[in-house]
């Protein structure tokens, strides 16, 4: 199944916008949970359990494993195959490379590490996007405009052509609508900045989804980025969360309280969405 | 030591600026080699053996060896570990992520890898490079114009400000000379643009290294891209080849081949600079 035709699926069955980020900080691990990889497996298959049925996809941050060495990558391929096969996983690992080398990043992450979608970064072009957009069925997912407080440093740098004038992460929206030969493309925009998130929406259409970080520990705000990011029918605005959803107690009660933390999210979008 | 130092007396010992870039592609290995995980090491090992004597650094593209999964994880931290202590190791993996997510890349890059640099993407700016130049000793080499067709796409737009107006990759240098405060930066400037490349060494002086891919299979220029890239003492271009020096022969020959076409390269850089 297509990477979007299995997000809509799960967002219309959870009625949920949200993406949770599996991104293990194990200096934010509960208590009883011991601090090492063994310990970060255990907490993250409790989070999904305590999840599964209140999310549109997973979003796991490659860096957070890839900090573990080999054991790390290794147990990012295993919480991946843990998620429910019906819900979408989208590797957050913002690769790109020339062609041979985006090849092989797609390789990884969809043949060995069995994403539904990957995040990658525009700014080498689209020769090192389109090997990743081969894969048909597969989500990729193009940086546009990003949460962190230098994306303005060239994300929002006026860009001038003969014709008009606009910002860097404008001309990149416009590219990816361009780049959907095969309707599998979506892109990165915070929810930092939800009136930049609208006129994203107007460039990109109905289609293509959003991928939403920075509500929560960033400080986003929650409804704006739903009205703003989503498409005419209410739809393909993922809302991601990590800390604010995974860490949302020390006690034995994490798990419990991560689903609480996340279901107060979910029922806001509720009474705005569904 | 830092990377920087590493680079230089490396450069001076071998009288090259040359950087062999280890990246295997398995449909490319001689034909007495297995086409496997194990015979790629023998064959990166052999052609490390062959050249460590002609070169200033090697350089191992992360995708390559992440195309086999753990196992090819695995397979770099032990080519890194392979290569001579003396010679600097520029893991070309194009990281970038939101502080936090970046410090975590840097972990595995320069705690579990050991590589003495890493070559990083600008797109989301200063807050996503920091976390890697903070570890001091250690190179980080900012992607400013790379040499693949589809470049100019992003970079090679005019952007413009109140005082000025100027190429996006022209602004990427100047922010990256600004970045500089430990000594520990480089930026990554395509073979296949000489003027740009004289360019950018104009805007970022005489001590910042420039890594140069294009040679070669990409059709750049030697003696061009090192007379525009050097700084004013003919130091600091590093000239990556990788696909012509690694496979210049199918047969038994093939380390002594690569040797051999590499030597050619340096042949040339040592009548212009040493």
């Amino acid at each position: 199944m297509k990477f979007k035709d299995k997000l809509l699926n799960k967002a219309i069955e959870n009625k949920s916008w949200l993406c949770v980020g599996l991104d293990p900080d194990i200096n934010k691990l509960p208590n009883e949970i011991d601090k090492n990889i063994v310990g970060v497996g255990k907490f993250l298959r409790s989070i999904i359990d305590a999840t599964s049925d209140i999310v549109c996809a997973y979003k796991p941050n490659s860096a957070f494993y890839e900090q573990f060495g080999i054991e790390g990558v290794s147990l990012l391929r295993e919480i991946i195959s843990y998620v429910p096969d019906s819900i979408p996983v989208i590797l957050d690992a913002k690769r790109g490379d020339i062609g041979n080398a985006s090849r092989m990043y797609a390789v990884s992450a969809f043949d060995h590490l069995k994403a539904d979608a990957i995040t990658v970064n525009p700014y080498m072009g689209y020769d090192c996007v389109k090997p990743f957009l081969e894969y048909k069925d597969k989500g990729v997912i193009v940086l546009c405009l990003t949460s962190n407080p230098s994306s303005a440093e060239f994300q929002k740098r006026t860009i001038s052509n003969k014709d008009c004038s606009w910002a860097l992460y404008k001309l990149v929206a416009e590219k990816v609508l361009s780049w959907n030969e095969y309707g599998n493309i979506g892109l990165v925009a915070g929810a930092t900045s939800p009136m930049e998130l609208s006129e994203i929406r107007e460039i990109i259409g109905d289609d293509i989804p959003i991928l939403i970080p920075g509500v929560g520990a960033q400080g986003g705000d929650l409804e704006a980025s739903l009205k703003m990011g989503s498409n005419s029918s209410g739809q393909l605005a993922i809302i991601n969360v990590s800390r604010s959803a995974l860490y949302a107690s020390k006690e034995s009660d994490y798990a419990e309280k991560s689903r609480t933390s996340a279901l107060q999210l979910v029922s806001r979008m509720r009474s705005l969405l569904f």
